[in-house]
């Protein structure tokens, strides 16, 4: 099992559209076959000092592997994500666990 | 769709009876059926700067719903994982998300 966590910090959070657009261009990822599953959110209402609840959107993707992640990473879905989508964020940060 | 992710950087990392410690420690969270699907994981091997690969363990849990998340909380079992493992980190990062 590999699981890959990505959280998004957007350069112009207070715009809509923006947010909008990122959230769609997220969405186009589900349908990459690589992906045992799929869960894109944005901050839940808990608040705690050892939360971090200021990213714009995150996603969690889980793979049966390695390889399969990799598969991903390549994918022209993806690839074309990030080429449409990257000048929405200010910042990503990821973590990637194995299991 | 809630999803409970956390990292944990432990005190003592060179330690592997630690590490063995607080890995037996968040197995311990799987029975709790509130949860929907659990993920717990270490760093991949993939190297960006991007890419935190610092922590020791994390936890990606997903709950139907929030009130799923809350119950998980005061659930008995993982109050007893906290309360026997906090000695063994110094520091987690927590990211709720809702989908």
């Amino acid at each position: 099992m590999f699981v890959h966590t990505v959280f998004f910090w957007l350069n112009r959070p207070e715009s809509q559209d923006d947010r909008t657009a990122l959230r769609a261009g997220l969405e186009t990822l589900r349908e990459i076959s690589d992906i045992s599953a799929a869960y894109i959110g944005a901050p839940a209402d808990t608040r705690r000092p050892v939360i971090d609840h200021t990213y714009a959107f995150s996603l969690t993707f889980v793979f049966t592997d390695q390889a399969a992640h990799d598969a991903y990473q390549v994918h022209p879905v993806h690839l074309a994500f990030v080429d449409s989508c990257r000048h929405l964020w200010e910042r990503v940060q990821i973590y990637d666990a194995v299991g």
